[in-house]
């Protein structure tokens, strides 16, 4: 059976158990509450609640961290800064590890995905079934972050100087033609569409060459996506 | 009249009735709360609630799904993951397929809706009346996909390769030519627009085939729309 | 002088008068608090309030629909379809018509606005006056939503159907040209611009037929903006 | 010293002065509040709270309006039509008169800028130096806001009709050159970007007529700018 | 051992130390609390907490602040103008600096970013190799924010007027040809893209000048790039 305990942390009110503000010995919880001498020298509130005199809000993801050993924060959470605080405070090292590693391993940064596409025409009775056509989806942003996207899907032998990862490529490409994919790719890997551009091609005053079709060659398109990851 | 039960759950009290904390047999809660026997070992509070070491504000989640026996979340949820991690906690397996289920009903993705499209221009004393034109709405994605979104109003049959739901596709297209239509399938589907391009076309050093409307064609455009659901 | 009535929804606590929960007779907030004999069989939790076993959050909107008679949810209320499963178990007949009602009156839907412009050209000395023109503003979507937005300023007479609002159609147009009018009805009536194409038209080998202004039709373009209501 | 009140608003409780609820004469708070024979009248929950049967969390926005006699919501403040009904509950008609000035002061609406550019291209040494060029920037909307984001610098000579504020044009344009400046007039007072649209030009039979420079001429382009604000 | 101290802001209850409360001499917290006679003035509610008649939300970063010595607000805060009042208030005018000098360091504006590109074409076998090819990355916006963003990759030799950090220029560029970089180095100072546009070129009935690569000159483009900061 727990012993549980009440807390008092900047006028929010928790319980747990002691188990569970036990579970590092690195930590300042550790320091405080081992041992009942420990605990009886902390201070408590008229309610005889442990006071601990730091953000009360953000002590939930403190104990949820400590009670699961494992970082979940909520999608889009907005306070990772002062979370990252609360930690230091409290010398969670572990829960730093994680917060820290959580950017380290999704650092923040742009991939422009684009492609020169037109149509494919029929050349008989099928005259009307056009579809998208696209030869190739470049991929630009820097070195690193394409690879984790991509990963084998990354064509980057026109840019093979397998060092510096940081530093910025336009010369990679897909292994496939399927700009769905490659968006899937990015959305799963935390990137959102920030922007989109599309272009046409000038016309030309020369006929254009034998063997190119003509109605083909007239919709040449550039489009490209700009995903950012925050 | 309900047996009332007063609890603190992480620090957050919740009140509800035994009869909703028994719901379903297989249950962690069902464990600690069937029969008085079990609840005497529970740790209770200094006010004499029972207490349950886990986050207090998902709970409220954990208790209206045992009151509905349906899981109905806020739109935009952000803790999906986190109140998976309860649910496993307090072994909700009914509540974790739903949670599952939910994702895999409507896995996040993209898809791209294109048209090919100019105007129609009058002949006669309506020539003002010039109305967007387009002669076939295009579908990219994965098939699965496409095929939950469109139903019965997809064209397959330029890419019949009846298998592979999982494969991605950019020759499916519609058997109607209201784009609006499709943006609502699409938004009513879950997916939101992300991006979208334009297009024009080049002009020629020919002159245009016979049976071509001259100024019909100069306003070729190609319009696409890039839509993802989380 | 009101009498005061203490509430605990599964854990949040309310304060109201009864002259509150008895408003609407064929509720069950009025089955359970009509005649105090029907409030004495009523659970109370262990500080004497009456105890309800339902959601705590959205019980506020509950108390509100009753102290005003009317429906007025925060914006971007992400909790709708739970609020509508609290007002089903309450019986909340007539707030239930209004969640319903709310979305009837505007339903979902998506609306583009289309626009072929140029630009105007001055003849002589104010040659530098080059603002945009643009000949006619184009409506497609649901009929009946393009009515609901555009009102008196829409224009159908090209696809002069008068049944079936539910058909969609790309040939309304409105009566005035000015687009920002149009954005500011949309914007009113709840819809959100999703996208936005540009295009340019293409060149010919053609010479320009007389009358046609040589620069204004180089700066041809076709712009479209889709708007969407959740 | 100042006399505490304790108030149970719907179930939240509030502690304020007996002087920051009498600030205003005209309202509900005063009449039911000024002198103890008043208050004597007022119903009180069962721990001697002052009980109003309104909604508790919007009560925090009244009483902050009292206390500092201005209205200062939170940015992006989802419930202003709830505080309304609350304000006029109240009889608070200074805050009411603020939250309707605000809007009055702040109509929601909509603004498109565009311009038409191209590229200066050096003649010399210097070819390479080709910055973005642009004539004039055009603005379109309510004449009124108009002039609310641009003031000084808005140049309405070519639409000079004074009259009619709630009228639309399209021939006012700036009397600078900077589109960024423009951004961030209208980003101070309150719109958000909501679309962009960019064309080219098409290409034309004729030679460039003299003094034109033909390369700066094949990269004309509009690019538009759609702006709400809510 | 901490005097610990209760206070009841609004009706919301801190549990914090006089130390924190201490903290800063300038302050009216200090004022108030400073000297037991001090404190025995104070009001006090019924539950003997230290009464301030303030916002009782917001007074979790006042005491942030005090106890930590440094602001540390949650992303996308939406009360900041109501927190400077606050602080305002309790004379916290170091606080106030913070919250002050954060917008003065990172002011709100626009920066622009545009490319004229191509595609880079090969001459023989490798003729599928067509990679994005750009040839400079303009900057557009106020001088100072465009320096703060990409400090000494600016070139500005082609507008060194060094005066004037407020004027606006469209003639600065990048001395490096990586959009994705430009694009990282804004996000990291928190621009945001607001839009995107994209434009072609227009073809002409002249023949290409000798030297020119007739393919890369017909995907000429210029795409633009707009991000905000709030």
């Amino acid at each position: 059976m727990p012993e549980i305990v009440e807390l008092n942390v900047g006028g929010v009110h928790y319980t747990t158990t002691l188990n569970t503000l036990l579970q590092d010995k690195t930590t300042l919880l550790h320091e405080l509450f081992a041992g009942p001498e420990g605990r009886d020298t902390l201070a408590k509130d008229s309610k005889g609640r442990y006071f601990l005199d730091r953000d009360g809000v953000l002590f939930r993801y403190i104990l949820d961290y400590l009670r699961d050993k494992a970082l979940q924060l909520p999608e889009g959470f907005r306070e990772r800064q002062r979370l990252q605080r609360e930690a230091e405070h409290f010398k969670l090292t572990a829960m730093l590890d994680c917060i820290k590693g959580d950017r380290d391993a999704r650092p923040p940064g742009c991939i422009t995905i684009g492609y020169r596409g037109s149509f494919q025409f029929g050349k008989d009775g099928l005259a009307d079934v056009k579809f998208r056509k696209l030869s190739r989806i470049l991929v630009c942003g820097r070195v690193a972050q394409c690879r984790e996207v991509f990963g084998d899907t990354l064509n980057e032998s026109r840019d093979p100087d397998h060092g510096g990862p940081d530093r910025y490529t336009s010369r990679f490409f897909l292994k496939h033609c399927f700009i769905e994919q490659a968006f899937d790719n990015l959305h799963d890997h935390g990137y959102r569409m920030a922007g989109s551009c599309g272009s046409g091609t000038a016309g030309s005053a020369a006929e254009p060459k034998p063997g190119v079709d003509t109605e083909e060659n007239r919709w040449n398109h550039y489009n490209e996506f700009v995903f950012i990851r925050d």
